[in-house]
């Protein structure tokens, strides 16, 4: 284990790909969404009531809360993504809207430093009741987060000011001190903010606290059973075999073998705890993280980067179960992923860890949101029939097309918040190696080192990196070598360089120049994957990906029954840079088969040969960007 | 179509199949089921309460209604299997046990008839305020049928006079005439029952009654809406695609299209729509028999016999809709399955009608019961990982093991009753031509023709039958051809008969003589079934199958991880008796390949060469015993 790592955004984003999903971000998803949170959509999407109940909180409205009781958070999300994007695209206009809504939020506060609306209109006497499940530390989570994002984007501090203070009344509530409540949030994301205020404003007090919810949590005698019963509640999970599971609170985190529970509450705290791990140097703590990350990734995770087998809860199920028709996969739970996997690679510059990031982020996260920006789904299915999803209530929670808006809207804005700060996701330093991660194009500087990077990918594997200026001491640059690629090369200024390679990345060590030119070329081609056979639902099934992309195939391309269509036996495949579909996407076509035809009707069973099958051309197309052609069927694996 | 035909019932049934199965009835299950329904099994089981809401309604001791609406119905059931019973098995201490249960209920009958102990004892001010989910009427149904069964074993008529009057009751709150209601059984049973107590009694008020529900049921205005808005009640169904769908009452029966809703409503009453078609010679009705039939058995039916696609609404869902290991399959469901095609029978003799009679028989019904008859299952699955059915709350419907008892028990009293009256569903005659549909070792006696039967079916596909005694005139034996058979020959006296092939039967026709000898020879081989192309789940899989028994696989005989397990390319079985398994079955070894052991541990997902495979030789066992040795994986089909 290296020393902790440090990430190092980049600049002057110039990247096609995550360029126009960034243009739609500022354009269409950021004004879509501050009008859902107003309630200004058409009666067809769910309300909101977001800033509704922020403007009863603070005086200024009169009526009753609205939503679930973190429903403060949406807003905070978007002002994080608002802070971000106004990183990369300064806009006046957007930014007195964030200050209009800050002064509405800071109006809110209570003279103790408490801020949460639906305590607050529903009356503060029931506060830190029900830390389990009334959210108050996640919301606080999510104002830190907005709070010091929008400090460093604008250098304004009234959103810091309430953040602070709301953290300190928190301090004063809960912690190992007698007479505070020994507990931790019951959906954690305070963990991770608190470590970037830590970060950000340099409190001890914040990493302390941090430090202390990922240490208690889980412990002897468990806070969330004796907060239960103090208050005489139902135990909600009563015959499930979720129970404190759902909260990763069943035991400490230190001896949790397996990621359990709420996928989203799960990435987050294991996200928190790699914060922690790193500032302290804790190796139990790392070590933890390093288990629960290959019990996440290496048994419970989908090729999509999709987390959470099953509805109920939200929730891991167990090793190899990965259904595709009732996966939960929230886009929440890969946002979470990609958080994860940029502390891990904090933790320890592994390409594994890269990997999953790229996965998650160019698959399940980007298909939680419609090209347009306007629409987002909740649930990332590998396999719809738009049919089952209506009759089957088991399939109901999973829909065939994205919606306007949700009850509960956590995903849509987190997506934003995600998208709009990729920037700090594609390079991290440990000592003098600065380690690529995301090739996207941009600039990156880093200790008088100063890179152009340019690439076409996730289309086209070929990376360019000009130095335009470089210190006087020697500096390591490590290449992540995805996963996916089995060939590559890398050229310095024309010549084939001599790399070391090392855990999935190709270090070069050198004292650079300006106008050093590095050529990384990545061998990107359609390949045919399959899963440990364990996964009963996968098993003598074949996904396509090519670089970064997992395919899909849908009805659009391939006719109804696309559970007919196989692979057949060659497994040639031909791509197409089709501009003008879907934004602009690399197809696939393969050679496949269609079964089934010559079945007779009137039986349903029979002691038949095995169906003829006729070839048929297969058409992939990025997983990311399915359900935007209408609805129809859609399915990552088929049969070979 | 023929005139409606009529069920001859076998005597002295002397089956080494079915026999075995009605010695555990006798000896265990019904005296098990006894202690169950009043409450004196281990605390284990849940309480049923049934018996002590009958002591409570009669006023022989206090205390409050317990469990469903449609408790009552749990003795009727029992009654009923008891009263079969008795006439294969007379045990005058069991029906001295009986006639005491029969006192009990009598006593609780109120003066004008009524008889339902969920409002004697709840108050008879709300009764008949919900026909469509408080069972009145369907307990009412359970009541007559047990009262006709009782009766026409014993010769008492203390409950069959207790069931004229409740149907007289009945008969003067529901129907046409102004004043009354215009509604019709939210769970149907009723109707068939009506029908029987109609052929047994002779009395025309009970064919209206019952033809009236069938013709009335999802006539506009419709009554369970009217009834529904009347009382205030919310919409239960609100939100679900189902709504009236689930009772079949969203629309008249005859321009229903497919099998909806709750499988064993929609069995019942088809069932009950067959007896009214027959009775009244109503061509519309009949082929509102056939079309739902073939929706229900063509389009939505598991090759076990299971019907249920779906456990929200314990429900079809839509065609080709066959989920293996969400299933719900209810037996009862199989158990109306066999009801509605002995009825299709009647209406017309075609061997589909038999072929899936069987089906459900020898498969999904039978797995119902523990071998040892003491443990029930609700719902039959085709595929099991028991540590899925914990985890994923989407198989959390499916138990890896049988119950001791359910606090909804409708299935255990049911197939009891059923395998009880099994000579019931032996043979059909239609005009002066007798159909064996099943064939059961016993005697068939029709209008001076008698003949022994023998059979070790469903191991062995030989069966004899021996003319002992023979009317003057000619007469027509019609005997099944079941739908598995490719080759089959009948000898008539030890040379080729000249039989007529038709619908699914060999007819022969002649003045049968005493000593006359047929011998029916079915080659009966195991088979490898496969499914429709559009059903999605199995797809490139296949079953086995021999006889009427389906076959599968269990841990116990083939290891964990049996979606490993493919047919392979030989499909060669070997059959082999195993007297001392599983209380003597046939089992079948075929050779297979095991996938999978040189996978890398250390990845879930890989661009690797399809797995290696192993040959292995696969042992299976008849599918309806299951679970009788530990809990462990099982399924049905395997990939090829």
């Amino acid at each position: 284990m290296s020393e902790y790592g440090v990430p190092v955004p980049m600049t002057d984003v110039r990247d096609g790909f995550w360029g126009s999903f960034r243009d739609t971000l500022v354009r269409e998803a950021i004004p879509y969404q501050w009008a859902a949170l107003n309630d200004a959509l058409p009666e067809t999407a769910e309300k909101s009531g977001c800033m509704r109940n922020f403007r009863i909180a603070a005086g200024l409205e009169t009526g009753a809360f609205h939503g679930y009781p973190f429903q403060d958070s949406d807003v905070y999300k978007w002002l994080e993504g608002v802070a971000c994007s106004l990183r990369w695209k300064p806009d006046p206009a957007l930014e007195a809207l964030a200050d209009g809504a800050i002064r509405i939020i800071a109006a809110a506060q209570q003279p103790d430093g408490y801020l949460d609306t639906y305590y607050i209109i529903r009356g503060l006497d029931r506060r830190w009741t029900n830390l389990r499940d009334d959210h108050e530390l996640y919301v606080a989570g999510h104002l830190i987060e907005a709070a010091v994002a929008y400090w460093q984007a604008t250098g304004k501090r009234v959103l810091l000011d309430a953040a602070i203070r709301f953290a300190a009344h928190i301090d004063s509530v809960i912690g190992p001190e007698e007479g505070k409540l020994h507990g931790y949030p019951g959906h954690p994301v305070l963990e991770m903010a608190l470590m970037r205020l830590y970060d950000a404003a340099g409190d001890e007090r914040h990493l302390r606290l941090a430090a202390y919810f990922i240490r208690q949590r889980g412990k002897q005698p468990l806070f969330f059973e004796e907060e239960r019963l103090r208050s005489g509640r139902e135990d909600a999970w009563k015959g499930s075999p979720l129970g404190l599971r759902y909260y990763q609170a069943h035991a400490p985190l230190t001896e949790q073998r397996d990621a359990v529970g709420h996928a989203v509450r799960a990435m987050y705290l294991y996200s928190g705890m790699a914060d922690v791990a790193g500032a302290t140097g804790d190796g139990e703590l790392a070590a933890a993280c390093r288990r629960l990350w290959e019990s996440a990734v290496r048994r419970r995770m989908y090729v999509t980067g999709a987390l959470g087998s099953s509805e109920h809860g939200e929730a891991f199920t167990f090793d190899y179960d990965l259904p595709n028709d009732t996966v939960y996969g929230e886009t929440c739970a890969s946002v979470g992923l990609v958080f994860f996997a940029r502390r891990m690679l904090c933790l320890e510059p592994r390409g594994e860890y890269a990997d999953v990031m790229e996965r998650a982020l160019f698959n399940s996260v980007l298909s939680g949101m419609q090209l347009d920006g306007k629409r987002f789904f909740y649930v990332n299915p590998l396999e719809v029939v738009p049919e089952a999803c209506r009759w089957d209530r088991h399939k109901s929670h999973v829909k065939p097309e994205r919606q306007p808006w949700f009850g509960c809207a956590c995903c849509p804005p987190n997506l934003v918040r995600l998208l709009a700060s990729l920037e700090d996701y594609a390079a991290v330093r440990h000592g003098d190696t600065l380690y690529l991660n995301l090739y996207l194009g941009g600039t990156l500087r880093d200790g008088g080192l100063v890179l152009e990077t340019e690439s076409r990918y996730p289309w086209d594997g070929r990376v360019e990196l000009r130095v335009t200026a470089a210190p006087w001491e020697e500096r390591s640059l490590a290449l992540r070598i995805p996963g996916w690629c089995r060939v590559w090369r890398l050229l310095l200024n024309g010549e084939e360089a001599a790399a070391e390679c090392r855990e999935g990345y190709a270090l070069l060590r050198r004292r650079w120049q300006t106008g050093d030119r590095l050529n990384l070329e990545l061998e990107m081609i359609p390949r045919w994957v399959r899963t440990d056979p364990r996964v009963r639902e996968d098993a003598g099934k074949v996904a396509l990906q090519r670089g970064p992309i997992v395919y899909c195939l849908e009805e659009a391309d391939n006719g109804k029954d696309l559970h007919l269509l196989r692979r057949g036996p060659d497994p040639s495949a031909e791509t197409r840079w089709e501009p003008d579909t879907l934004g602009g996407v690399v197809t696939v076509l393969t050679a496949g088969l269609r079964e089934g035809s010559d079945w007779p009707e009137d039986r349903l069973y029979d002691f038949r040969d095995a169906p003829e099958a006729r070839p048929v051309e297969l058409k992939w197309i990025p997983y990311y960007a399915w359900a935007n052609r209408g609805t129809g069927e859609m399915r990552v694996w088929i049969r070979e």
